[in-house]
């Protein structure tokens, strides 16, 4: 199993740097005062195809050689990763081919076909996914780029944390979703290198707890049929990621579906961003944990901005 | 009639920096596409109490000398001045009182109590207002800082197109919207000096024309009654802006209720920011007048956010 090193974020940086956004740092006189502490948004809704995932699968269609890279790239999501995959294929001017359920939202099979990847529908279970991908791969040779469980992705979503730290330094904590780990792991991997002092909180839904109950057992805890509004944080962790959550996670925080939306709200209202709810967690985590962060600089990940609006449950 | 000069913009901006975000310049790949431009948006709804206005009146407000200070400040306002005036005088520690009609929304009520500005409220006319709020500079000394009829003002809201053409040069145009004509203004007064070549293009509600009617007139217009869900731009110019509107704005371009609307809502789903009504205008002209743009380097200025999002015309 590769696991990715601090150099191969480095890289990984300068690989990526052309296809996307800076984004920029933002703060909120209000929510640092609701909250007590100083809080620093990495706002990765603003990035390119308004998610975080842009990174790690940039990274990953970017490192492929010439000869690789003709085959096209893989994969299968119903979420950001898909769009992402299907961005950075068109950068390079390569086929992406995604395998998305049926019943996946209309929004996220447009933004595929939007940056001219290919769909593939199959029935909404992971075993149906898995045997149709299979099947691509065999017959295009195409590249792999799983949404987490891939050493250049866990680089790419590293790079994100590496900005954040180049501009707000000293942070006592930074916070990021958890859902399949990817965003977590790169987290990890740079502020080991950076800033070992900084603890690291996992925000989940209390609706898809698989981390949360992993780390309390102190092994991969599977959880099948999980339910929540944030729907990007509903996968479980990998051996890859587990080996970041176990080693530098402090701990995983849990916030309802009810915080989770009026985090959400909130943050539209009074920081002028549209975040999707799986970005809204951390700031559930720490207006609901309010003691486990007053007085301290915190990072925030925003991970993303993909919300239909038009079927929003948050909107009132 | 005091004109501000460009000296008196670069103390402001010297003057304000503390007090305010330099807030980003996004992009977006698919309105660059949609639109033909490149197009750079300042974004002003990021800044505090989400708007540009922060900028003039917090420039207004620390150019006081500590006597005239002590007495407070007092303005009429039903919008983001209300606001930022009560912001800038909490930020000097001292007293704003805001004349605003009775009728006034009540997140604007809310946000100037929530900085601590004094609420007096009078009959929703022109005439009522202004007789109010001589009353109260009378009886408290206070010094009157209007919306966007002040030099210190608009020398405050020309420092947002200064930051904007420090971090983007060469731009072709720039596109603001136009109400009372202060933000405009002071978006002349920074180019004059800065680019003169830059064209400025003012974006008004076709339902509230009157900046358009006197462009064509060579001389104000007056316009009663005007109704626009861009409710920031329904005011009319002063001698004070129609003095850089009449020098240096190339055109008057106007937008449907509809057009603003959709504009608004676009950006909210593509750029992942909230922007209100008002700040819809610029692309919405764009968008309409294609040819118009096409191949330019265009930016701008996104002037607020300030959406009671419960309540909102372009919620679908």
């Amino acid at each position: 199993m590769e696991i990715p090193t601090f150099d191969d974020v480095l890289e990984a940086h300068a690989r990526i740097t052309p296809y996307i956004h800076r984004t920029p740092v933002l703060t909120s006189s209000y929510l640092n005062q609701l909250s007590g502490a100083e809080i620093y948004f990495k706002c990765e809704n603003l990035q390119k195809v308004g998610a975080f995932k842009a990174r790690g699968a940039t990274n990953a269609v970017f490192k492929l050689d010439d000869s690789d890279a003709a085959q096209g790239v893989a994969t299968h999501s119903s979420g950001n990763h898909a769009g992402a995959l299907s961005y950075a294929a068109a950068q390079r001017g390569i086929q992406a081919t995604v395998v998305m359920p049926h019943n996946a939202p209309a929004t996220k099979k447009a933004a595929v076909q939007s940056y001219g990847g290919k769909i593939l529908e199959c029935e909404p279970t992971q075993a149906a996914r898995e045997a149709m991908l299979e099947q691509v791969i065999a017959e295009t040779g195409a590249d792999m780029v799983h949404p987490y469980d891939d050493p250049r992705v866990i680089a790419g979503q590293a790079t994100c944390v590496l900005e954040l730290q180049q501009e707000i330094d000293k942070l006592d904590t930074v916070v990021a979703p958890i859902g399949g780990g990817g965003l977590i792991s790169g987290t990890c991997l740079t502020l080991a290198a950076l800033s070992p002092k900084t603890r690291i909180v996992a925000a989940e839904p209390a609706n898809a707890d698989d981390a949360y109950r992993s780390l309390k057992a102190g092994k991969i805890v599977l959880q099948d049929a999980q339910q929540s509004v944030a729907d990007g944080l509903k996968t479980n962790l990998k051996p890859r990621t587990w080996h970041f959550v176990s080693r530098f996670v402090s701990e995983v925080l849990l916030a309802s579906e009810q915080e989770i939306l009026d985090a959400m709200y909130l943050t539209w209202q009074r920081m002028k961003i549209i975040i999707e709810p799986s970005s809204a967690v951390p700031l559930a985590v720490i207006l609901k944990h309010r003691q486990l962060f007053e007085g301290q600089r915190v990072g925030v990940i925003i991970s993303g901005g993909n919300v239909d609006l038009k079927h929003c449950p948050g909107c009132k």
